[in-house]
């Protein structure tokens, strides 16, 4: 989208923007005389965390590109972010909740930590008919990102953990928090203590799992950010196996599902056995553009069993009910709107127009002869560059484009030679977008 | 309240139900035959985790005392849930917003994680004027539970910690969960790392600090959840004296301070100093009655500094921006109109009512020639019944009167001999439990 001022508030996406170190002008610390320091220690975790070179250096990059080109119509391609509004059907719902605030009969407290059993069970029906799972074992969030660090909780610092590399910053930066990577190693770009899935287009975005390593949990996310790519029924099931054979917990995101129009799982649990070994987390963010109205769910089956045998969902209920208060009960109103049968229809049209933009990237990139992956099966396209170093691919499309992209090492080492190009924005502009791709590249 | 039910999925206030195990018959993993176990081990910190033997037991109770008397119409002073609606000015804020998702214009994806500048600067306006802490100090969250949870994430587990004895249980809770607070130690109620800062009427409610050993972190909660206690500001300055000859870190729960009509500090803040020592949390749940729309914040100044000198903000602006994607933008709007001239005095009116039905408690113990506390600057009455078990008290005043109380053991050992009462519920309940106390006790 174009560069305008209602978005000056934000320059990244979520998962950017956590990799982003403060900025001492918002904070004014650089002002702040040293005084008193209190003796409490600072978290070892939260020290090993990297301060983020990427992304802040992207963010200087675009001062610096704006300033330079003060004219220039600056469209950014690189945050993940709903554009299209939200069909009346579920913004009404969400205006009636709350005015039904405002009476006595309407009025509501505190709902139940889990979700409302409506909304939990609509979403068993809708997303996992025919996979047994049920509401009770669905609870809702205010988002992955909460769950996922709930979840992280929830294990602690004594498991160990692989990851999809290039994958989504947030797995391994609460990894990281909660004591479970290890030392970070400047000269691999990686945790010592991570296993690293190497996911790229030569082994068809899925490991060789002859050579992985085991580990406790397995984080795994498809379609995949920022791959695009998204898992077939064949490669799923080897994960399965992979889990189930060396006792790991697949924790699966699904929050780009709603992008699947082939026949790829939407959901880890079609694939037989998986509610003995995998949680799953998605998202109404971009399924309903509830980026920033905020709701999710995540799926932990009866079924999934601790070494000792004990139950996970037992421990997952109680880190819901000690670190969360539910999900916003406006909120949740709206995401029972979603699944209503003309809310489904309403939102299939908005992910329609996405997936359309995703085509029109893909054929821009596709006729300047380059190599793409992705945006058939979800928002994201991913750009190979081969031999070329993500960074200096980022730079030349924005000097040469004035589009801002996310160089693929952004999401880690394996993203490397790739850009990752969002497919999230108005028509217009991303149209501008592959004029200028064409004509200048 | 009366049994109604609309209250039928959530027995507890959330403090409470997070003590609960997870019921068999909700989860039917009883009914679940023992097949495949991962090999991932249970987290040992939740296996600390007391299960809650009181508030099941509660439960249990209140379903018995239902059933033995189908027709006794039960009146509800457990939960420390709000009930009176929200005024029109703030719900209609939140439609407003909601509606604006479905145009081109007012559609927004991702807001900062830290929360909109408008409402931090608000709050800092409204509740932190003339203390020096500004808008980019505050986290808009969704409630303080949460962001208990992710101080502690923050904290880590080498940390030590202590809390008021008796204390609202999360603090407790998500220190067992990171690790901090070692073995649970059954023959005296306590963990055996946590100091324990007992608050009881003989002390008005303030532990002896010559006798309290140094910790690193000092939850503090004032008004107090359960006791009523609104901390003097005498008490509150020898409190951050304290801190600062200890080098500790007081976490200021201060989610009651609109219920302050005495001159009690209604913030930490308005002690000179605690800039350097203290984080403050809060919320608009008993405020602006957002219990089950969820919004509060927490502020972290920037002269607070770990003993390396690193500023705490730094590394909690990093925990938001990976652990948290912002509150609802929906609900954020409402929480701009609680502070608005006209907004902030309707929500005046529902708090004063709230007192008054305090009073009426207050009044209605003191009549039976009880020592009562709490009540005046906290929506909570503190009931003291010295020489009885609170587990006694409890079980009597269900049995004569039909009403649900909590027994202050609930809270910790230091709440033994008292029971909480809550003042939230419609007058006319509120009224005829203080007749049937006053009849039947």
């Amino acid at each position: 989208m174009l560069h305008d001022s209602s978005e000056g508030n934000r320059s990244f996406h979520y998962g950017f923007l956590s990799q982003q170190p403060l900025a001492s002008a918002t904070l004014g610390i650089e002002t702040v005389k040293l005084g008193h320091s209190t003796e409490v220690p600072r978290n070892v975790n939260m020290e090993s965390l990297q301060s983020g070179y990427l992304f802040p250096e992207i963010s200087m990059r675009e001062s610096e590109h704006i300033r330079k080109h003060p004219d220039a119509r600056l469209i950014r391609l690189g945050i993940g972010d709903t554009t299209q509004p939200i069909p009346d059907i579920i913004t009404s719902a969400m205006a009636e909740h709350a005015f039904a605030l405002s009476t006595v009969k309407g009025y509501k407290g505190y709902g139940a930590e889990q979700g409302n059993m409506a909304l939990r069970t609509a979403i068993a029906d809708k997303f996992y008919k025919d996979m047994g799972i049920e509401g009770d074992e669905i609870f809702i969030s205010d988002g992955a990102q909460s769950d996922i660090s709930r979840l992280q909780m929830l294990l602690g610092s004594n498991v160990t953990v692989a990851v999809q590399d290039p994958s989504f910053p947030a797995y391994i930066d609460t990894s990281v928090i909660v004591g479970q990577a290890g030392k970070f190693l400047k000269e691999t770009g990686k945790y010592r203590n991570i296993v690293y899935m190497n996911c790229r287009p030569e082994n068809n975005f899925f490991p060789d799992l002859s050579t992985t390593s085991r580990t406790d949990i397995i984080f795994f996310c498809s379609p995949n950010n920022p791959t695009g790519h998204a898992a077939t029924w064949q490669q799923l099931k080897k994960l399965v196996e992979f889990a189930k054979a060396n006792g790991s917990i697949i924790v699966y995101d699904s929050a780009y599902a709603a992008y699947i129009t082939d026949p790829s799982p939407r959901s880890i649990y079609e694939i037989p056995g998986a509610r003995e070994v995998a949680i799953e987390i998605s998202s109404f963010s971009k399924f309903a553009g509830f980026t920033g109205v905020r709701l999710g769910w995540t799926v932990v089956p009866e079924e999934l069993r601790y070494s000792n045998g004990y139950p996970v969902i037992k421990d997952f209920n109680r880190i819901v009910c000690t670190c969360f208060n539910g999900a916003s009960n406006i909120v949740q109103a709206g995401g029972l709107a979603c699944l209503s049968p003309d809310g489904f229809q309403a939102l299939r049209t908005v992910i329609d127009y996405y997936k359309e933009n995703a085509k029109i990237i893909v054929d821009a990139f596709q006729s300047l002869g380059l190599k793409v992956n992705g945006g058939k099966n979800a928002p994201y396209v991913w750009v190979q560059f081969p031999g070329s170093s993500s960074w200096d691919v980022f730079a030349e499309i924005l000097e040469k484009t004035h589009i801002l992209t996310i160089p693929g090492s952004g999401f880690g080492p394996g993203g490397n030679e790739h850009i990752r190009v969002s497919a999230f924005g108005h028509r217009e502009y991303i149209s501008e977008a592959c004029r200028r791709l064409k004509n200048f590249l």
